[in-house]
């Protein structure tokens, strides 16, 4: 199944930053102020407003330190040991919009910076950094009514374990006896049950929408999407099977049994990032009595002959970053339209295979959904 | 206020685990194993049935790598570099049962360990390793109905900000109109709102005793409690009143307006460890009326003259490890017998100022609480 593995080599390559500094004629504007993504109180790393970061690692024994963010085929940005103990340096160009994952690399041993929170990502616990964004407003905290995220541990007989996921519930829910949709959203390789929260900020997203009547209040549910796997963050052996039997016969009941849900499929949607797009595609192929909301985002397209002789989704929502292939998911939704179904596309501008693609996927879709 | 620096001390100089290990007579038993606060897939560090924790560390160019855990007076563990660019050691003597914070020292500069799950703890997000416990079935992730762990957002007029809360609901919660008592637990210095889900399993603990129907269900409520402090994971400046302001005043309603709660004083108690025993008792001497059930878990004590002539509570319970000072919870708990109050001590056999103390602790107080 090629398909995957595109995606996979995509998720792996960008992730990394490695090609999302660009080169910037202007100077350096000397602006720079903690990232919002910093552990607290720590003043570094540093972001300006052309989306320069800087970073400063006190390690005065060390001989090298590197970034892994930074200029494509310049293996990142090499800090400078500094009379005081510090390392310090600024990327060669300025980053993407948005949320990046790195770490750095010690006299050869790899380590997360001490100043950044820690995302999971590459199938492990790595330092990330905002980049503030000119649209950072609709992933912002605000004065809003805030739904929550539930942790939950629901029973899996099929993996023989209390298994984690989070559920957003909008603001309101609970209160009278409202029954919501469902929207089952998906995380990408390497990626937890925690991305979408805390990388993706889907609830404050959500919030937001809410709050401005953009969109139907909806609970979104994001578990864990590679069960089945023998070694942590390996795809080569990746079966849908495991992932599809957690998540409708197990999750999706609990979820209904236990939450003020619609059951029925016009009630429910699924979508998924990169390789959660990929379980998406398989999932509501396989599935379709469950689900009339499908959405790739960054994560392949569907075409007209795989859908023939199925239940007929409601929407079929696809997007990327146009760092990716726009093209791909713009072609594909004509052909889904010529083929008579409800198909919208669309592509985040000036970004690549990141959260800030995503983010914004999801503060489009929202809206579409549940109609 | 002398009272609350011995807290804080205690809470710094244990945290660090300097005191932990001890010398053992047996030789070391090779039954290593990845420790449960690994990340995914990651083999070290790791921990064997005697106590010892094992490092491992990748970094070829390094000249010395030494990890915070070990013998007291020792600064820690210092690893040996191996010809395949690795770093490894072993504690010199078995851990106290239960989880420790630890972090590595680097050619000078301090990081985590890349095998370990983070925790935040000291005002950072550190490295966490658990030593396998005789009782670690009491707070086990087991076969049971489990409680969900909400993260709010409550608008806080005092602060100017939405603020981050967990909210535990036990197994039930929200399928009838029944409401439930809440218990306000509080982190120690250094740590946030994550610490007793995450680092104590308060969840875990709550479901596990509601499973066996050792106690009531009631709902968990924990948020940040430095509210005030002008920099982070300082105290020098701490005052109460920020704190107590954004608990009574707008967390405590927002609460009782949001979830199925008893909104009277019989139907609500408040607790916390090391730092946050000083803000319970603090806050609830000044606020009496709001509370009927006090518990300080190696955070101080109460003496009856504090009591006099305010409601008088239905519980006080103190506690704190057998490492720590036992004779003063105790000497405590009978003068307030004495005086005339229901009063519980308990002392945690083998354990110092950590998180197995307050683990146990939430196990023996749960059952006392809502009588």
């Amino acid at each position: 199944m090629k398909f995957k593995f595109i995606i996979i080599a995509l998720g792996v390559s960008l992730s990394y930053g490695i090609c999302q500094a660009q080169n910037n004629p202007e100077p350096i504007k000397e602006d720079f102020k903690p990232a919002a993504t910093n552990q607290p109180g720590q003043q570094f790393p540093q972001v300006n407003s052309q989306g320069y970061a800087r970073f400063r690692i006190k390690a005065p024994q060390s001989d090298s330190i590197r970034v892994s963010l930074g200029l494509g085929g310049q293996g990142g940005t090499r800090l400078t040991k500094t009379a005081d103990g510090f390392f310090t340096g600024t990327t060669s160009g300025a980053m993407d919009e948005g949320f990046h994952y790195y770490h750095l690399t010690i006299d050869g041993g790899i380590f997360n910076d001490p100043g950044a929170m820690n995302y999971f990502g590459s199938s492990r616990w790595e330092s990330g950094i905002e980049i503030p964004a000119k649209d950072e407003d609709f992933y912002a905290n605000k004065n809003v009514a805030h739904g929550n995220v539930q942790q939950i541990l629901f029973p899996s007989k099929s993996t023989n374990s209390s298994r984690r996921a989070y559920v957003y519930t909008p603001p309101g829910y609970g209160k009278d006896k409202r029954r919501f949709p469902v929207l089952y959203l998906q995380h990408g390789w390497g990626e937890d049950e925690t991305a979408w929260s805390n990388q993706g900020r889907a609830n404050l997203i959500m919030d937001n929408l809410i709050a401005e009547g953009k969109t139907k209040p909806f609970i979104i549910v994001m578990t864990y999407g590679m069960t089945n796997e023998t070694k942590w963050g390996r795809m080569k052996d990746f079966k849908i099977d495991g992932f599809q039997t957690l998540l409708t016969e197990e999750l999706i009941p609990y979820i209904d049994a236990n939450f003020s849900t619609m059951t029925t499929a016009n009630g429910r949607a699924m979508a998924g990032l990169s390789m959660g797009g990929m379980e998406t595609h398989t999932i509501t192929l396989n599935k379709p009595e469950l689900f009339d909301y499908y959405a790739l985002l960054s994560g392949g397209t569907y075409n007209p002959s795989e859908l023939k002789d199925k239940a007929k989704p409601r929407l079929i929502f696809i997007s990327c970053g146009s760092k990716e292939r726009p093209e791909g998911v713009k072609n594909a939704v004509s052909a889904l339209k010529e083929a008579g179904y409800n198909a919208v596309s669309y592509v985040s501008e000036n970004t690549g295979h990141e959260f800030q693609t995503w983010r914004r996927s999801l503060r489009e879709l929202a809206p579409l959904l549940f109609k």
